[in-house]
């Protein structure tokens, strides 16, 4: 990571255009801001839809994935089940003098002696030792800090009127799929294997976020769960793409110091199991051509492998898919996390509800058949009013899983409700086997909307002629034409109002402005990156043409008004290019 | 509010085929479901998208109004400025045996003895005698309640790592917009009027909801905030619609009893006062045209009059739009409040920043001008390091407010900061006067997207030959086609997915099903309100023709594949009806 001055580089430069023209900014500026919290602006909030909108049409009207919205209030039990609870946390260190609060790993990684995955490993003990020898102190106040302790970074609230029904802002959309796998499975016609997206705001209690869209507190994820059969994991796509490219940043490179890239093969990652599911390397290249579409060229792309520390709880292998900015080098945009059946079986066993699916076998088999019957004598007394409920959770439950806590642990919990031995019979009974059940494995692709926001307007900036331009690609634009009067008189504004409502009416988003010199107006338009400006001169009054003007060559050709919608929709469905618009027209 | 047989009413019904088919359900089932908490399916989260898009094209792209996205979770400050941390509150009863909580006003409604705005009025001391007069129990155990109070229905949390950080979801977008209103000017040109609209979740937490989508905790909220000058308060829109109806329920009628309706037009409205605010009248009229597209018919429609204490604590006018729904009577599905200066000058005077505009005065006149003067002498001691800031604010505060407080108070607050006479100098003198600064009035409509989403079921929900079918309006449809092999032979299941695959090119939402007999197929489509279904028949192979069939008509017409995308976006641009996809086919 490196730290320029910050006056000069790239990261504030687009930060302050983007807050001048209202792109983003940090909310709340009238009370002082606050940190990990960023509020768009008109050209903003479209061009993030617009990112967002290019996910959408690929995973769910190509490739058929389905779409869900789910709340981002969950109750407790839900992240006790993912492991949330007891896992998302991070080091905190706090001023002993002004009793400010710091991340105790981004302080050890700022002095730049120990890497990251080094410090990701360390127990508080460790690090505390680590502060001491390198003689850390507060940034604020110069101060010592006390002990290191772990920060729940989960936003915790109440949910009703009972003080005991806690619930957390969500830090990732993927529970809201889990939860609801029975249904989505049901939807998904029983057949794997099928994936879900959602695309929603998620909430990180970050200790002291100081990175603009970079590290926010509340943010945009998209999460696409894929829910696939282990024992046939073969991805129906990979014959498409097995011979595109991948640069792999390996564990086992990073463990020996060295930053270096393995350009592989989707299919020789994995023949050389540098990628262990086909769906993951599948999505790891559907993520680099997004990134790719959005402006940012493959060299500046790369997957990290993390180490097993550094992994998110749930994962087996992960990857992040990291893209190269100015200020702050590599920097993860979407992560690839192989989460095997962790969640779906964690949710299975604390809500006593099965999450298993069935397949047939090809070949039938016999098998001695494991039934547990729950014995209403017992439950009654136990259970009381609750008795029938509890007997119906143990007919659900697993019986294996059953059996085994019972032996190893004499009890098993249902829920809430504690299971011994005298509440069932086991039966056992041979029986042949034409199926079996078990629980699908997940791949998780998860990208950030607001850091795909960032790297697609720090990629589109450039500099022409001493002006900044933003080159979006033209499909992300968050305004697609501009509409000018060549000047404010002699009828042309009505010629262009015309035009412009026009072109609305077609479904375009366009601006109209008649506001200072033809030459001030394109300067504006480059500057929010609108792609063509569409201009009503004299010749437009006499025979009902315009000229188009490119926002990256400047050049301009001149078209039929009544043509504009149809040549502009092929042109922003990339069907044609600019020089397709119109004769060539020197101004 | 009725109360039919639930399990036979439109209500139960919608939820049923809503569950079944995935429009949406409520979420955490696995865990027994926390109520007012809702997940919406691949269906319904299209539908719900489509809805959104609407408004949408209506006012951001045809009206020009600015979208922004601002995050849930907001500082303290934001909703103690606002009012909401004061008002936002519901009145509650405890059971005393049970101890399960319920909304005091609801339960009196359920009595039905007592009219809803007669409720609003009463004091926790009248409740709790209206509760003892009707003999209201507990509904669950039967036992007796204890005292009313008031519980604060905003979900409360810590930002960061500070347990005195408070911050709060935000039950309503509007805030988002009121804290950014200075930049949001700016990017506007510095011109009233202008709107700025913001979609996205809000976060109210309910004591007790029982209804749906009808009452959510949480829920997505359409906020469009309409900023003009209140000298200058004429809407250039008036004239194309002053001549169209309304149907309003005024409050003077419903003091009465009344439930009657005054069907008015647009001019009427204002000339009789019956509409205070020109703007206000304009978009009442967009919300009724919208839920006319959405397939309400205006006679199911009526704008409900709020009486004083009925309104929000912000507005000195207010509408419900409200719609018939068969399960709970009339239902509001958007709201419409002249919110005045109300929101600007709270935010001003909680954060001493100057949310004032500046307008130049046609005649200029002369005028006595106020100057408040810091006096850092004797900020200097008072406020040490912090002197500098008290002093830059002390010059931005409103100038005529801080003279009249240090008069009738003795001090004024900025911010955290008291302010003494001895602070400041203050000065008079002549200025002629060239312009104004004034705070813009505000009229908001918003619309709840989810109650949107089950009144587009409910109303498009019909029984046709003894089968459900769901008659979305063409433009919100989930999905737009259906494609199908007549047969599953003979290389018709291979062209039918060559038609899906190009119309899916073509950027159309299209469903391709192939399970069960194509009248089962039918029949499942029409479930889920797929408006047109494309099937390749023999025919097919030999002249490249498709049929097509009308999900509400059930006829036929047989048309060329390769016209099927010019035809098929007319169609669904409302550019041509169904009788011109092809030529009539009898099957």
């Amino acid at each position: 990571m490196t730290n320029k001055a910050k006056g000069s580089d790239k990261f504030a430069i687009i930060n302050e255009l983007a807050r001048r023209r209202g792109f983003f900014w940090q909310s709340y500026e009238i009370y002082g801001g606050v940190g990990g919290f960023a509020t768009y602006g008109p050209l903003g909030s479209k061009l993030k839809q617009n990112i967002e909108k290019k996910l959408r049409d690929l995973f769910v009207n190509r490739l058929g994935i389905l779409e869900i919205e789910s709340p981002i209030i969950a109750p407790s039990k839900v992240f006790e089940a993912s492991g949330h609870v007891n896992h998302f946390k991070e080091p905190m260190v706090e001023c002993l003098k002004c009793k400010k609060r710091f991340r105790a790993d981004h302080l050890l990684q700022e002095t730049g002696k120990i890497s990251v995955w080094e410090i990701e490993k360390m127990s508080l003990k460790e690090l505390k030792a680590a502060i001491e020898k390198h003689k850390i102190k507060c940034p604020e106040c110069g101060s010592a800090f006390g002990e290191p302790k772990r920060f729940l970074t989960m936003f915790k609230t109440m949910i009703g009127p009972y003080s005991k029904a806690i619930g957390y802002g969500r830090p990732e959309a993927a529970q809201g799929i889990f939860v609801e796998f029975k249904r989505l499975y049901q939807i998904a016609r029983e057949k794997l294997p099928f994936g879900v997206l959602q695309i929603g705001h998620a909430l990180r209690n970050e200790i002291s976020p100081r990175q603009g869209l970079i590290r926010l507190r509340e943010f945009t994820i998209m999460d696409l769960e894929f829910f696939f059969d282990p024992e046939e994991p073969n991805c129906f796509l990979l014959k498409d793409i097995k011979k595109e490219k991948l640069r792999l940043l390996l564990s086992e490179d990073k463990l020996k110091g060295l930053e270096k890239i393995t350009e592989v093969s989707v299919e020789e990652a994995l023949s050389k199991g540098y990628i262990k599911a086909e769906w993951q390397a599948v999505f790891m290249v559907f993520a680099k051509r997004i990134l790719v579409e959005l402006g940012v060229p493959e060299k500046k792309q790369r997957f990290i492998e993390k180490l097993p520390w550094e992994r998110a709880h749930y994962a087996i292998q992960s990857f992040d898919q990291e893209v190269f900015v100015e200020r702050w080098g590599w920097v993860e945009v979407s992560g690839h996390a192989y989460r095997t059946d962790y969640d779906l079986k964690r949710h299975m066993e604390f809500s006593g509800e099965d999450m298993r699916v069935y397949k047939e076998l090809e070949n039938p088999r016999e098998k001695e058949k494991l039934t547990i019957r729950p014995v209403m004598a017992k439950l009654g007394p136990d259970f009381k009013s609750e008795a029938a409920k509890v007997s119906e959770m143990i007919t659900k439950a697993n019986p294996e899983e059953l059996e085994r806590s019972l032996n190893k642990k004499g009890f098993y919990m249902l829920g809430k409700y504690k299971i011994v031995p005298e509440h069932v019979e086991i039966l056992r009974q041979k029986i042949l086997e034409r199926g079996k059940h078990f629980i699908p494995h997940v791949v998780e692709p998860s990208f950030g909307s607001d850091r795909l926001v960032y790297v697609t307007l720090e990629y589109a900036y450039r500099i022409k002629e001493d002006r900044a331009l933003l080159s979006f690609p033209r499909d992300v634009a968050p305004i697609q034409l501009g509409v000018y009067p060549l000047v404010n008189k002699d009828g042309l504004p009505e010629k262009a109002l015309e035009v412009h409502k026009m072109l609305v009416e077609e479904g375009f988003r366009v601006e109209y402005d008649d506001s200072g010199s033809i030459g001030r107006r394109y300067a504006r338009s480059d500057e929010v990156g609108i792609p063509l400006g569409i201009t009503v001169d004299y010749e437009s009054l006499k025979n009902d043409t315009v000229t188009i003007r490119d926002r990256d060559s400047w050049k301009q050709v001149r078209s039929q008004i009544k043509e504009l919608p149809d040549l502009l929709n092929k042109f922003f469905q990339w069907k044609i290019n600019f020089e397709d618009l119109g004769i060539p027209f020197d101004n």
